[in-house]
């Protein structure tokens, strides 16, 4: 079977490697299908830090060769640039690394490839996967933010050069992005891919998430690279109570996200899924404060050769961000992982009956301009806690991507996905952008 | 004032940095007396895996020439060689990683240059902080160990050519080899050292600690390192209550230990502490499963490039140990963690009313014999927890050290120095090595 190049890249992952391994496609013609793809897009989306099609088309040739291949077989990858890679630069967003040499890959990495995945460059990231925006432009529009900190990942992921992305999330870097650029984001429960040989943040926060198509995708990539066959296939729940939440400060959602809630909650309803709207608690504001505090102790420590050494040249963004972390002290940390550690129960107790909640991704549509990379304020409260959660697509909003959040019970990765996937078939909201 | 090599060596880091700050002693006449031990003591105990004497001589030299000088002004460091240093090669005790260059410092390195420490260079790890030994021979007897995986700083500190280790414990990596060398180690709440750009083994475990000469030296340390102002100066506890405590399987305490627990026991009655011996639970030996459990997934995650790239070479040793861990299977890591939750609140419960326990440090003096590192059964349960530790020298064993542990609640690390503290004066145990 002879696929068009538009016939491969149409496919999501779990169709895509199926057919890889099954030989009905050469790994080659899928990493040829993407490389036509960045060289058509790359231009206006900024997406790679580095790029490698020899590389990328080596491994692919090396596939096709061999008679047994991976889980992963064929996978076009995109990996960001925080995250160690033995054969390609490592440069964290900032200038003094640029360039970088690490001598191996980080496990994400290394399992990637052990399950026959393609990498094929790293992609672009803010400064230290702080706020300070790289070279990338959303790609349904070159006048937006991608968003951050996870910017080449799901830039690339959405204008179909890629088909996994790896980011991290600290406060809100992957679901805010994958919303703005109009693909589902996964932020696994703390720890389930492991973090090893990624750019430290702040240890208690710092979360690997994939950017993909499809939620049985993220799927997919995460049984392999968490090592828990449990997460895949992923089978839409059949019977699901959803929490509708509406987290404060919840004057921050603009049109599109109340518009992308309201239509979440209609396909919901006439899917004939349970919505139930729950009370957002009093103390749910001081999330935020917890979170600033457990992030600021955190990153101004593991940061410390950065923001001490004269060699390193850091933006005016970074410094300034830094700056305000740097009031944290050792008192207001420790408290804050204790109210995290309390608030974290009375959340579970809030989910009683309730199978995953439903929440804005992100304030609005990607905003205008390339300054800021946009506000993380409906995703720190669950990175907080440490809850695995995934943006969907949800609809079009004047043209543009709009997500909804699906948001589980820490440690229940397995169901999260699987109601995940019942409320995208019940949106059937379109990927394909620009 | 003009002090002798051998008085400024026979301070310990207190006095030392301060006199230092104080311009009574210069950074170089300390840089130049710890140079000259290590020139007189490491063919014989092999500390070291990389030296850096001009290095350590400018820094030294550059502090002279300052006015103001910072809290570890003059210390002579020595950095377990699987932590990051800008300057020095990082080779995590494996071959293919030798000679390894990072472009930054591990947070512990930086702030330790900030605080006008002087790093002496890289002292010797087990092969990725495993089970494989290192070059490194016990300053008390050549023939053997230091302990692992630590060896290096323990060994280095215990033979008097630095004054402040880093150690990491994922298991009993701090702890025994500190036991074993007749050094006081300190491994704090697992977090309060940073530990970022520390090559991972068990992110759930890992734990930065420190080699040094007294509590109140790794008091001064740990206040700099874990930006935590009120861990010094260390006060020894006044009013103390201390549970004796018999883990099991205590059949794996030898004659040393034994003797050094009741010498620490008679040692605090004599002093008027109160003793209390607590019952073992019951539930207590399974800490030794759920540990290997935790650490198995994680660290065959963490290692995965080094497992399966061909590029990588492996000692037997370590090929060895990881496959014992790579039948840890995700459902078992999960199990694993939710016991450690559960039995943390037990452990928290038997402690009721009790300042810290008193434990074993290692099954007994080191062991004959360098192809072994030791026993970690007596460190794996307070690693799980997650809870403060200390070892103190308390006899000699026929020549030997032999430490006993002090352990505290989570988070409780001004109190469980300050026990230590408390301990440590009742023992007087003299440090003074081979």
């Amino acid at each position: 079977m002879t696929l068009s190049p538009e016939a491969i890249r149409a496919l999501d992952a779990v169709s895509l490697t199926a057919a890889v391994r099954a030989g009905t496609i050469s790994a080659v013609a899928v990493t040829e299908a993407y490389l036509d793809r960045i060289a058509a897009r790359e231009d206006a989306v900024r997406a790679w830090q580095y790029l490698s099609p020899e590389q990328a088309l080596a491994a692919a040739r090396a596939l096709d060769g061999r008679g047994a291949r991976g889980p992963l077989a064929g996978l076009p990858v995109a990996v960001k640039d925080v995250i160690a890679t033995h054969d390609m630069p490592t440069g964290y967003g900032n200038a003094s690394y640029a360039g970088t040499r690490t001598v191996c890959d980080a496990p994400c990495v290394a399992l990637t490839r052990a399950g026959d995945g393609i990498v094929l460059g790293k992609s672009v990231t803010t400064e230290f996967a702080m706020a300070s925006p790289g070279k990338t432009r959303n790609p349904f529009d070159p006048g937006r933010t991608p968003g951050g900190s996870s910017s080449g990942s799901c830039a690339a992921v959405g204008a179909g050069m890629a088909l996994l992305g790896f980011g991290t999330q600290t406060a809100g870097s992957v679901i805010r992005p994958a919303s703005y650029c109009g693909v589902v984001g996964y932020k696994p429960t703390h720890g389930l891919i492991n973090p090893a040989e990624v750019k430290v943040l702040a240890q208690s926060l710092d979360t690997i998430g994939l950017l993909t198509r499809t939620v049985a995708d993220a799927g997919l990539a995460a049984s392999v690279l968490g090592r828990r066959p449990d997460l895949f296939p992923v089978e839409p729940a059949g019977r699901l109570r959803v929490g509708l939440f509406r987290p404060a400060p919840f004057d921050k959602a603009g049109p599109g996200t109340i518009a992308a809630l309201e239509a979440a909650e209609k396909a919901l309803r006439d899917a004939g899924v349970e919505v139930a709207a729950l009370q957002t608690p009093d103390w749910f504001i001081d999330c935020h404060l917890a979170h600033h505090r457990v992030m600021g102790f955190e990153v101004t420590a593991a940061l410390a050769y950065e923001r001490l050494s004269p060699q390193v040249a850091l933006t005016g963004v970074t410094r300034d961000f830094l700056a305000v972390k740097e009031g944290v002290t050792a008192a207001e940390y420790d408290a804050a992982l204790a109210f995290r550690d309390e608030h974290a129960r009375r959340m579970a107790a809030l989910m009683e009956g309730i199978d995953v909640l439903l929440a804005p991704s992100a304030p609005d549509v990607a905003p205008v301009g390339l300054d800021s990379t946009g506000d993380p304020v409906f995703n720190t409260p669950w990175t907080l806690f440490r809850m695995p959660a995934l943006t969907l697509p949800a609809i079009r909003w004047q043209g543009l991507p709009v997500g909804v959040q699906v948001i589980g019970r820490r440690g229940a990765d397995r169901a999260t996905l699987a109601a995940a996937a019942r409320v995208e078939a019940a949106l059937a909201c379109d990927w394909t952008a620009a």
